[in-house]
């Protein structure tokens, strides 16, 4: 049963870390032990190693029938995917249970790049790379009405702020943006900052101000780039489908997002699930509400990108 | 283009009607010839007078490939439909586009529920048939996690009022909850009420408190049954999916019915769509944004039936 399935995901991710404040070699380590653990769809996709922007990034496919349209010919459409790890940890194979769903369940490619980290390099580097490749896939001759964003957590932040550096770059718009779980708030002004403290099970307010302060490295965090959640704006972004847990810390990070981006004439899906935690779609093939809200992410991403790259009847 | 479609619907609804106050039977005869235009998928369901729990019905059943499952055999799971027309107009026929969509696209039966109407019958009467209907099934062997409620404007506010008056008549809950543009505050209080005045092409605050006050009848409108989006406790409610146009001057009853479900522990999916109007999917077939709406209710439709219905696999 469901019910029973998010009390069991709730405990893994209570079992208890080493004491005390962790290095970030530590803290990296450890994140990559604990996604290591997720289901990734090797039977439905291929990944090969490639660059984007002067980045490293990893190239997902669809194999076999997941690759196919209706046509039997190959999707059209690119997935551009962020990873999460609060700007300081992750990488693309972290997140590659997300991003292999993602891809099997559209049957379109993704690239996920390797951004820069940090403390080694703080705020803006990230938002520089994942422009960057941005405007790789435009340079390429990619139509960015067939591209959509996609990104965990620090990576659903950079979903959204890559978009506003798109815009004010005067880049196109892609098709849409998909945000798990997004940071989007470094003033950390969320009251779910303090109400959701000891429900959520991963994240306390020191935590992510630990890290968040080595991305930050001094910025003043009122600023669009770094709070687009309350200080963007999002006139002219594309469609959003925000999902979240709602035992999370960061859970007004979406829900003042999707208010922003609603009130800036934005479609905008906020779709929340109760009682489970941050990036529950990690837990794909083990929690259904993971399973479902891929299925869904997957239908809102063929959508936009159907929406995007072909004509429309217009009313007679 | 979508854009296009957009505003040609928009310049639909906007066509001037008589001058001044209308008769209710005027009200009733317009809105079916308004409904009359849109789109029923004949082709892909049939319909059958009966009657639920004492009252009249429609029952819609998908026909041919659409009403089979992947194993050939029927499909399990029945939609309670409650059409919408402000508690005092409409009927099943007006709101078959929307049931036979949903009908079409999930491949189960609806019946929809021709519940009395204002001013004839002032509230509570219209959630007096529509828990008699809810009896109805449950008394004849349905499985309650097989039963989705869907409605419509006032049959969006009674799909929640009518999950209250079951909740508090001990009877269980059914899997999910869907809503279109539900009207869920006869307060009146919401900021689209004049935010949205003028850009709303069909409501103005004055025509809804016109009818309103029929359905009201003196009735204090602060009460959960009436105003379930700003007074009611939603604890225990099922999975909730809400789309609404941000062009409603309703919009703020989705917003806040949102946000009060999900703040007492309700999986809640708020679809908001930009510059399209109150029940803007009735358009399905002119305007892309309806049907896209359509296909993202079935799948929600699909996955709580799906949730409900069938035993689960727990964490290993």
């Amino acid at each position: 049963m469901s019910r029973e399935q998010r009390i069991q995901v709730d405990k893994i991710l209570r079992q208890p870390g080493p004491e005390g404040p962790r290095s970030v070699e530590e803290i990296r380590a450890g994140f990559r032990q604990l996604m290591a653990r997720m289901i990734v769809p090797h039977s439905s996709i291929r990944t090969a190693p490639t660059t984007l922007g002067g980045r490293p990034a990893l190239h997902v496919e669809p194999t076999g029938r997941a690759g196919r349209g209706a046509d039997g010919g190959p999707n059209t459409g690119t997935i551009l995917y962020f990873h999460g790890g609060g700007w300081v940890f992750g990488s693309p194979e972290t997140a590659l249970s997300l991003t292999g769903n993602l891809v099997a369940r559209t049957g379109l490619g993704a690239y996920s790049l390797d951004y820069r980290l940090a403390p080694e390099h703080p705020f803006p580097a990230a938002i520089e790379d994942t422009l960057s490749a941005y405007r790789a896939l435009l340079d390429r001759g990619e139509d960015p009405s067939a591209i959509v964003f996609a990104g965990d957590s620090a990576g659903g932040g950079l979903v959204v702020t890559t978009c506003l550096a798109a815009r004010d770059a005067g880049l196109p718009m892609p098709a849409a943006i998909l945000a798990f779980s997004p940071g989007a708030d470094a003033t950390r002004t969320g009251d779910s900052m303090d109400t959701k403290e000891g429900i959520d099970p991963i994240f306390t307010r020191a935590a992510l101000e630990h890290t968040g302060a080595m991305y930050l490295a001094g910025a003043d965090p009122r600023q669009p780039l770094l709070s687009p959640a309350v200080h963007a704006d999002l006139t002219g972004l594309p469609p959003m489908l925000i999902q979240v847990g709602s035992n999370e810390v960061l859970l007004d990070d979406s829900t003042r997002l999707a208010a922003r981006a609603s009130a800036a004439g934005v479609d905008v899906i906020l779709d929340v699930t109760a009682d489970v935690p941050h990036v529950f779609q990690s837990f794909a093939g083990v929690l259904d509400e993971a399973d479902e809200a891929l299925d869904r992410a997957a239908l809102f991403v063929r959508q936009r990108i159907r929406a995007g790259g072909t004509a429309r009847t217009s009313v007679g």
